[in-house]
């Protein structure tokens, strides 16, 4: 029988009647003739409640023992849906991530998938039964609970979809796909029949938060067809998958912004070999996870270097930055936080030229000010001011037409390679 | 150093600041110089809520899952725990059943245990780490998640003092002891400084709550000192022991009751050889759990059988009994929960004679009616109607002069084993 892999977010199973929901879906996917394994997050809030818990103990929560705290939530997700899916007459068995088989290293909190030995879950998958693994979560080779921190269920099923060669990773959220931009934003925003994994991970870095970054690189690594859809629906929802030569390219397949980027300047750095290596170990060693990076060419022996930062590093950024600013001698650096990143992404860029001038003077023309560009094969990012980034979206989505029924039709034709 | 077993109830944990009171508490026990392994059970009202979540799936949940699904509370308690053990400076690690080496077997939701193996426990002992064990589960010999049944935390306690050879296994709980009676029904309770595990089983069998049975059990076959203290305060508890034939013994211990237990009365049974077992194996075979038993000589070849039964196990025992009195062609049955089991307790009736009696007319003084009468050889228990029951305790815990400063004196001579 073929193995479909299947994950559930933490809304799919949120209430006892989404967990029923749950269980149907799955009991239809077995039905219909399939292996079916699946991967559970933990329920709605739950991750949230145990951290408020543990941070009213202490703000800084030993991570060994946060993983044991928080790989809790979705055990009591996986066992409330095997009983659910009991109550439908077929049987399940719940698997922690470590019963499922995934080891990984020590780094508790972000630990990193470094083997999968899912016997337990081929054996039950062969014995008939449905399979429910714990997301987030594994053992370690040091034998304790680690948790593989944000977007760490998709990685799970990911994984798991790899190791049992499943012909797809179905993952279900609260969205039904990958849109040409949120929504919630774009009235027009279309979904895409399908992606390149090239373009879902420059969109997942740049802002869309429908699939982790972390589960589309591995699922590029070891080409696992991805499916993102909806638990709320049956509608077919966004295929991401390898390039494939004989696809049409959409110019620009999408128009994402995220707000949670701040952007920080040292100013009057002395233009020496060096420098930028200096600056930006600093921040390395702070952990803090830099985006864009600018240097501007300064006069009289001095430049300017901008980066982008997460808002939540801020602080640790301006630790170290403090400290690398006395010992460069440079004149001082600030932090923005009132700027949002703004990326227009499309695999089709690398053989259409015109899309950067195009997008500058679609925003120019509405007086909207670029503070920094950055540009890789597929995607181009501006910051911008905050408060202009949803009229931004809207004029760009419109610009390059993304919800046009041409550009619609002309997708479609891409589906070649599916059912 | 020493090693000291500590165990801890969802009630000394039910709060951040209880669970930073216990992290003290142990962390005194630590500085004081003892290695220390605490045994810790869910949070409060934990396991209730997970138990509701499950029943509004299913009122039947599979065991296997219900199990997976419960033993998610101890390991958020233990967590927690050993988060606030960090905040005073000290180094904790919490482990599951699974880790801890608690093996069992394969009766999911009140598994026994088969073996212990806690060597992680004791690498992180003799590292100098406190250790911290999830209670009330363990890892069954096929490697499924298993939890130990009603009274598991006391039990992972005593059998991990047994095999860590700890000098004493510290329970913990909202009651500082073992009194001579239910405090809330009797003004004049008084703490004993010690039982002995016989009298101990016979006082958890027939009522009182500070001690899970089982765990008593456990304790008395490895011979395991038990102290029964408060987690709320200092104050020495009580003593659970081998009896010492040094000691003094108490005429009597205690009083205890309940009012779980329904009395099942089998009339008009043939009084033919093999009757009895097959009432009883009827019963035995839908697992209800049958205390006292009665056998009245009946008239013209028929005979009473009378027993009490847990409240809980009533509807199984009725549609075991529907089918028994066909079977033999009995009269009928009836069921009575409108009774209490009434109990004293103490080792020194084996050569003390006169207790039943002096019991018997106590009640009968007081116009009591005893519906059924049961002995050991350190315990006599009546039962009489429950809403005689609380009148009929404060009764015979006067009559035996169980508050008198005499006895008070008489049991503190027995402490030669307690410094």
């Amino acid at each position: 029988m073929p193995i479909v892999v299947q994950k559930y977010g933490g809304s799919s199973v949120a209430s006892t009647e989404r967990i029923m929901n749950v269980a149907r879906r799955i009991v239809a996917t077995y039905d219909a003739g399939n292996s079916v394994c699946a991967v559970i997050s933990a329920r709605g809030d739950t991750t949230d409640e145990l951290l408020a818990m543990a941070h009213e103990i202490t703000p800084r929560p030993p991570v060994r023992e946060l993983d044991m705290l928080l790989s809790a939530g979705e055990r009591i997700s996986c066992a409330l849906l095997a009983m659910a899916i009991y109550t439908l007459g077929r049987e399940a068995v719940s698997f922690t991530g470590s019963q499922a088989g995934i080891v990984t290293d020590t780094t508790h909190t972000k630990a990193q998938i470094v083997g999968i030995s899912p016997q337990r879950v081929e054996e039950a998958l062969a014995g008939g039964k449905i399979t429910l693994v714990a997301g987030f979560q594994g053992v370690s080779t040091s034998k304790d609970v680690t948790t593989l921190g944000r977007g760490g269920s998709d990685t799970t099923a990911v994984a798991l979809a790899h190791a049992l060669g499943a012909g797809v990773c179905e993952i279900y959220s609260d969205v039904d796909g990958v849109y040409t931009a949120n929504p919630a934003i774009v009235a027009g925003a279309r979904k895409l029949h399908t992606v390149s994994y090239d373009e879902m991970l420059e969109m997942a870095a740049s802002g869309a938060q429908v699939l982790a970054l972390r589960s589309v690189e591995y699922a590029r690594r070891y080409n696992v067809v991805i499916h993102s859809r909806s638990s709320f629906s049956d509608a077919e929802g966004t295929w991401v998958k390898e390039e494939d030569a004989s696809m049409e390219q959409a110019v620009v397949s999408g128009v994402t912004y995220t707000t949670d980027e701040a952007k920080v300047t040292v100013r009057g750095v002395p233009d020496q070999p060096g420098v930028a290596a200096d600056v930006f170990s600093a921040l390395a060693d702070a952990h803090v996870n830099v985006d864009m990076i600018i240097q501007n060419v300064g006069e009289q022996g001095y430049s300017d270097i901008s980066c982008t930062v997460p808002i939540d590093d801020l602080p640790s950024a301006r630790e170290a930055l403090d400290r690398v600013v006395a010992e460069l001698g440079a004149k001082g650096y600030t932090a923005d936080d009132t700027m949002a990143k703004m990326s227009l992404i499309g695999a089709g860029m690398r053989t259409h030229p015109g899309v950067a001038a195009l997008m500058f003077r679609t925003l120019a023309d509405r007086g909207i000010n670029l503070e920094m560009i950055s540009t890789s094969p597929i995607k181009i990012s501006c910051v911008i001011s905050k408060d202009r980034v949803e009229e931004a979206v809207r004029a760009l989505h419109d610009a390059f037409g993304l919800e046009s029924t041409a550009v619609n039709h002309e997708r479609a034709d891409r589906g070649v390679w599916h059912d």
